[in-house]
């Protein structure tokens, strides 16, 4: 069976669009933008369009490739401080000249709805309520739409990137699951995902997952995206996976945008966040 | 063959000792204590002793059972700013009426030399230089001081507590290790502990890992305690494990002593960290 994100997205950003025109206040996005990236022109838009179809004013920074860091700190620090702006995201990557992890830790962790920060991290790992990054969010989403049981699931975890495999150990240990991680330096992968329930491969490597890979009857989730040709493949050999798979999620239409979903919903929670440190 | 925590505690706390008579700066190690907790007293007593053998100052507050949170959080404050304390622990538990989460994150991350709060948490995700959590740290120094190999191992961590189990995870995965966490939600244990090339029990359960659950020639590390009739008991079968394993720790004896060690040198890594943040 297929895990439809497309139609989640749908669905999701309906209901936020509701639960958005019922507050008192319009909510901002701000996305600060450094050079000309095609790909992040395409995520930009993307965040844009959701921005639009919700109700949220969208503040689009751009600035030039050479811009130092000092100034691009200046300007984070004055959509900290401005009341209007509800969440910050700086579109990665920057050009090299900036430290990007200085520049992540630099967004008020309370308008930081990328959840990248070190404070939003440590608070997922200390289960604490917090701003999570999207993708891994939205794969948890897409689990619970179709009642997929977590608890004490083996979930093995491929690929150990800050923005998604790391984050996804700890919200699916959070969820009572058994967790595994494996990367690149982990020996004989098949050892590891075939005993696995919920399989995530979060690598960018076109056929990493092959059927003898894959337990019958697990949930297989694929967060890799290689374009190859103008045409996008993920990590999973889709078409000979799907038949052992109880639930599998394609690429398109899969995780992807399971991500922009999740950060409008990300946007909503940086308000209420703020509202309840208010009170 | 043993692991021999007692004997590196000697070998480490020396160098230690060695490498603070060098300063021309006498550190401090501060230790909060809340209330009369039998425990707590040996803990405390364990840290002074060290301290004094490895020539910090120890600054010992001790506060009363009915203290407010925002005296405590008032006395965390001044020691933060106090530039001749190095480091600060709060010992735990606090009275419940005192939120021990929200102390742990008054400290200042550059004095955390429990590493229990979110930020130094989260550096410790994302591979940066932070205040190690001090139990797991001692067992990677065990490891280390062995030979023996972590990149490309897999690693069964049972047990998910903030202060162990967790930081565990992530200080494995930057070693390169395939980690897998289990606790008391997994079903059927030994399917994973069965796997493990190293593995580490940190629940305080007597008698939890047996020979069964065990892989010939597995590193065990056991970081349970249970007191029974004034005896301790680690999590591990000790004598039936004992000829399976490759190397396993005893209790007493194995990581207990890292934990004060390594408690020692991130007092030092705190005046190092300052002093590189002051640059």
């Amino acid at each position: 069976m297929i895990l439809d994100g497309k139609k989640l997205k749908e669905k999701k950003l309906n209901i936020l669009k509701e639960e958005t025109s019922k507050l008192d206040k319009k909510l901002t996005l701000c996305v600060i933008q450094v050079g000309e990236d095609t790909a992040s022109e395409i995520y930009v838009n993307q965040k844009k369009k959701m921005a639009d179809f919700v109700g949220f004013a969208f503040k689009h920074i751009k600035l030039k490739n050479d811009v130092s860091e000092d100034y691009l700190l200046s300007i984070i620090d004055k959509e900290n401080k401005d009341d209007k702006t509800t969440g910050i995201i700086v579109q990665m990557p920057l050009p090299s000249h900036i430290n990007e992890t200085k520049i992540q830790n630099a967004i008020d962790y309370h308008k930081d709805i990328d959840g990248l920060s070190d404070i939003n991290t440590g608070r997922l790992v200390h289960n604490r309520k917090t701003l999570i990054s999207c993708t891994p969010k939205g794969i948890l989403e897409l689990l619970k739409e179709y009642n997929i049981k977590i608890e004490s699931k083996h979930v093995v975890i491929v690929g150990r990137s800050n923005l998604v495999g790391k984050p996804l150990v700890n919200l699916f240990l959070n969820e009572n699951a058994t967790v595994t991680i494996c990367h690149s330096k982990t020996k004989n992968l098949k050892d590891y995902t075939i005993t696995a329930d919920i399989l995530i491969s979060a690598v960018g490597k076109k056929n990493l997952i092959t059927k003898d890979m894959v337990k019958q009857n697990a949930v297989v989730i694929d967060v890799g995206i290689t374009r190859e040709n103008n045409k996008l493949y993920g990590d999973v050999d889709f078409d000979n996976v799907f038949n052992k798979a109880s639930y599998i999620t394609p690429v398109p239409g899969g995780v992807g945008p399971m991500t922009v979903t999740e950060l409008g919903y990300n946007v909503l929670e940086a308000y209420q966040l703020r509202s309840d440190a208010n009170e």
